[in-house]
């Protein structure tokens, strides 16, 4: 079994983003549909997972991985450690699909459905190995949202869920375990709650596509994107308490607020109205801009609450930390390789002088990790504060565009630290700035200048030699 | 009446909420609250208010306006431009306190509710000026989300909504205009359907608190956050169209997914198996840790859609461009003042180096705004460039400290512009940092220097007369 190969089992939308998200975090992957559109689909998928997933590292990801048009379920499914099923949302196909993958692949390969209705315990219906077969249901665009609902029936084995677990990790999930099947798992049956008394709403004519959403984004969106709804209502509750708060709701889920008790009639009256205002809402831009305006919100929303280390931002912290090296500190050394995200541009479209400043102020972050200057020691009390800098600005930097940086310690004496950087641009090696950098060792207790402890000043003896 | 002067009725978190934003945007502010311990707990949401609010602007915010705690309702509302109740939820309580208002209040201000239940039409039962009134109900923190529900009844005057509208949006506020009214408007309907199907998942023990949480804020609360629920189901939607998507749905609802058509009995049982889940997941911070958490969140991501000038971000950088003034261009001018939000600060526990050089880009910003380098000079084609910085760090800054910058022009001379910079503490005055800015003109079109254009070649030439 190869333990960094993959197969993607349908190439929609759901199937491209899985292949992407695997794919740009160095996997290898088989793709199997007999869909003549498959290959153009996928590298429309491929082209916004290419522009937007690197944006959310400080760092580069691994190199791509190799990608495999595969004509036979067969060949594909053969030799991986793991097995994405996304093929259309009907339990007699995906049955006969996971028959036939299971014919051919690995005992121990994870076997998955992207599933957002069926339980696993249905899929698993007439299969010879049930303990294999369990739904990973992902949230669109795949290869940027964290979400995975991770949902075994009874019968799936608990290592086959831990080694889920672990894969799904390495690539950034956040493999939600939940603990009792049920049909559409969680967040869509919150999803489908919603989008059922949207369409009272627009039935009823109190409200439009636009104006529910404006009613969503520019309110509860904003709460649900770092805290969800129990710790959101938490917090409305204050000192009193969550019990005390949630005995208030008693009466008011009684109230005649919503029509919920109905299912309101597709009628084609509704599907046009619905469909005519989400024109006038959006017509102006093609669905491939629409995309790209989400994407490009997500990366600087996800950045957002990555430099607050939370929410969705904790998990890609700790994605990264889990792919970084330390390297050995050297005279000369590469302390920046990553790509340009879509928030460092400014209005002359290229990125701002800012953002170059803050690329050399993580080389020297690299260099002082190099040198041993970690969380503990900055815990402790001790850390660099930069006194001077001056930057020179040659070429223009844009989005999406990789960018690297070779440092040169020109001076480690004492609590002096001499830095000259160089940024150039991957693609061609352009000598993109440059930056001659002063710090000094402090005390964060005082706040004042220093000489280094161990190991930074070991680490400082060692290079000097 | 006094045409920026509100008065508050009620000092819960919502009333509070209503006071900090009015209050921080230069309004004077009488409140009303019979309640001893309203003055606390006023003082506490306008602490978190002064923390969070000028976060989110890149400008300083009008100097606050005066509070006046009044003693009777008749005080607090006499000669108001606008008036809002956020009195308990029971209505006749709110109808007794209309009565009142009305008695005292000029007959042209604005009067709302923040009710999240009732109809304006059952606020105006008994009213000798019904239409007078209309909900105006906010969001929770009421002092940073932009949303408002604007609802009038079809007694409610054109001019009184149109005046509310304006002001609401002076203050920074959206103000969503709901055409028909309906018991709980819009969002709370939608919140409500998810909180019922929240209810169920954890009565049945699908999941606990935490884990819905996170269901929502790893998947769709990133997305909703942005786009809202129809915008994003039209990209799901993809090239077949909406209607297709819509149509597609028909069988999915009357899928047997949500238990949605009945209401869950909030038995004892259920009150404390989610608060005991509550308190296993949030309960090691308190209530106050928890809304710093929240406004920290809330304040990076609505800078990062600001930065995107998109979704509620778009909003901000509108009111922000309403409340700028352009100066007249001299040799000395401040550039800068602004209040240091907490995405800027790092693992040193101040302001990184890098956002010192963005204070100092947007104050050479601020110069080629004044010099006549507006939106329409760049979009035809010229601009300048930033060559070289060279900048002294001499004291730390931290996160909601505010700043100043003073600038000099040392050079407006062909294509170049030279710029020495001050940074300073506002409270002190203290001298945080200096930056040398080299810039050049360019022509966008080619990315080569090139000489100025009018207006931006007449200031200077002004100037150095």
């Amino acid at each position: 079994m190869n333990q960094k190969k993959v197969a993607i089992i349908g190439s929609g939308v759901i199937g491209g983003g899985w292949l992407a998200r695997f794919l740009l975090n160095g996997w290898d992957v088989n793709l199997h549909d007999p869909d003549p559109e498959a290959e153009r689909k996928i590298s429309e998928v491929l082209a916004n997972a290419r522009h937007a997933l690197p944006m959310l590292y400080e760092m580069a990801l691994p190199a791509e991985g190799k990608l495999t048009h595969c004509a036979t379920l067969e060949k594909a499914v053969r030799g991986v450690a793991y097995i994405q099923e996304s093929v259309p949302e009907r339990l007699e196909l995906k049955q006969e699909v996971f028959a036939n993958i299971q014919a051919h692949c690995p005992a121990e390969a994870v076997l998955a459905s992207s599933t957002s209705g069926f339980k696993p315990s249905e899929l698993q219906q007439g299969s010879h190995r049930p303990e294999q077969i369990m739904v990973c249901h992902p949230f669109n665009p795949v290869y940027l949202l964290p979400l995975v609902e991770l949902v075994p029936s009874k019968a799936t084995q608990d290592a086959q869920i831990a080694r889920a677990k672990d894969i799904l990790t390495s690539v950034g999930f956040y493999p939600l375990h939940v603990q009792k099947e049920i049909d559409a798992h969680i967040a869509d049956r919150l999803l489908e709650a919603v989008w059922r008394e949207g369409l009272w709403l627009i039935k009823d004519g109190i409200a439009n596509t636009e104006e529910i959403d404006n009613a969503i984004r520019y309110g509860f969106g904003l709460r649900w994107a770092q805290m969800g709804l129990f710790e959101t209502y938490r917090i409305a509750g204050g000192e009193a308490g969550m019990a005390h708060f949630i005995a208030q709701f008693g009466p008011a889920l009684k109230w005649p607020w919503t029509k919920l008790m109905d299912v309101p009639e597709l009628t084609d009256d509704l599907v046009n109205t619905i469909a005519d205002q989400s024109d006038t809402q959006s017509g102006a831009l093609s669905i491939r801009a629409l995309e790209r305006l989400r994407d490009n919100n997500l990366v600087a929303m996800m950045r957002a609450l990555k430099q607050q280390d939370s929410a969705a931002g904790q998990l890609i912290n700790a994605h990264e930390k889990s792919m970084r090296q330390i390297a050995k500190p050297s005279q000369k050394m590469q302390t920046i390789q990553r790509n340009v995200p879509v928030d460092w541009t400014d209005y002359n479209g290229h990125m701002n002088e800012s953002r170059y400043g803050q690329v050399f102020s993580d080389a020297a972050d690299a260099v002082l990790t190099n040198l041993g200057m970690d969380e503990a020691y900055v815990a402790a009390g001790h850390s660099y504060f930069t006194v001077e800098t001056n930057i020179k600005y040659l070429e223009e930097t844009h989005a999406s565009e990789d960018i690297m940086v070779d440092t040169e310690l020109l001076l480690a004496e004492g609590k002096k630290l001499k830095l000259a950087h160089q940024m150039k641009r991957v693609s061609d090696g352009a000598l993109l700035a440059t930056c001659d950098q002063f710090l000094l060792h402090v005390s964060l207790e005082t706040r004042s200048s220093c000489v280094p402890l161990s190991p930074v000043a070991n680490a400082i003896r060692i290079l000097a030699q």
